[in-house]
């Protein structure tokens, strides 16, 4: 029985000692975090990682998920504090493969379980519009990467061709225009992101 | 010495209970990430955090973490690949004093202890430089906000007033242009995001 107690005593200060461990890494990596380390920046790690992905399996998107996209985009910054922005979110089989069909390079649009038409309204931004649409079409990119989705920003902004697909399929008013549509899925398979990294681009000070 | 060790055991069995309840309690979350919880999704936390900051402290901002800025600068998408961006990385007091005294409602940016000038080269892509230095632009946002930096978007784009400005301090070519300011400190103070969460604008399958 004594050894039996030795014994456990032995195993649990292995263990706490482990735990110990664990607790420090946890402190000196939230501290790295904001000085000089990715490994454990979730939010830089989205960022490096988003990707565009095409081929989708058939697993539905929650609501909850779709919410926190749609969320993600409305948190965008906006010339003004105007937010010209309006969400149509495509379920519907029928039109994601008629869209998929007539958009020039975007048969992938069919297979996906759902997307995001990103539209402004020049009506609220009458300049910036597609400059604020670009910041929201970013931050439902990098939501959707790091909630383990794929996606692809599809432009529509500044094609006219596809714009007018876009205003017509959904009767779109004169003031509204769709400026991107992402698909979304989760990943067929696993994708590789670029490293565009270029320290050419770089300039201190001075050009 | 018995009953050092009876009590030794007791506190082993009452700590591993409280690891073990730690560790269901991390499984449970990371499960949630994908689908309906943004609380340990540190990328949607940086997302809907990320506010406009105006005032820092005189902390120096580490070559770390600037790289991890222009990286993720450079991690966005862009049309047809073309990547048209250039950074002018400012850390020269004098020229960030002399563009928050010239341009219009941006003295901030004196006090901050860098900045990132975002420029697109219509050279590299005509007709979309603006849009892929948006989604640089915002990518350089949510990435500040996730290493606890304060910034805030300073357009200079679609203002001819402004990038006159930009163009003379910098000596820019012809086909460069200066999309967006971003000073970036740490902050002074606790900035609150705003919630821009609007129903009214989300709208399934039709209009």
């Amino acid at each position: 029985m004594q050894s039996l107690i030795k014994l456990s005593v032995i195993f649990c200060c292995i263990f706490l000692f482990a735990c110990q461990g664990s607790v420090d890494s946890k402190v000196a990596s939230s501290e790295k975090v904001v000085d000089d380390s990715v490994v454990e920046n979730q939010a830089l790690h989205a960022i490096f990682n988003r990707k565009s992905v095409r081929q989708y399996t058939e697993r539905e998107i929650s609501q909850d998920v779709l919410d926190n996209l749609l969320r993600a985009g409305m948190a965008a910054p906006s010339s003004r504090d105007r937010r010209p922005w309006h969400f149509i979110v495509i379920s519907d089989k029928e039109i994601l493969d008629n869209l998929g069909g007539q958009l020039r390079n975007a048969f992938f649009m069919a297979g996906a379980n759902k997307a995001i038409v990103v539209c402004g309204d020049e009506e609220l931004s009458d300049n910036c519009w597609f400059v604020d649409c670009s910041a929201v079409t970013q931050n439902i990119l990098i939501a959707a990467e790091s909630m383990g989705l794929g996606a692809v920003w599809t432009a529509v902004y500044p094609y006219d061709d596809r714009a007018d697909i876009v205003r017509e399929t959904f009767g779109l008013q004169k003031n509204i225009h769709a400026f991107a549509i992402i698909p979304l899925g989760y990943p067929l398979e696993k994708n590789e992101p670029k490293n565009k990294f270029d320290e050419s681009r770089i300039h201190y000070n001075k050009w």
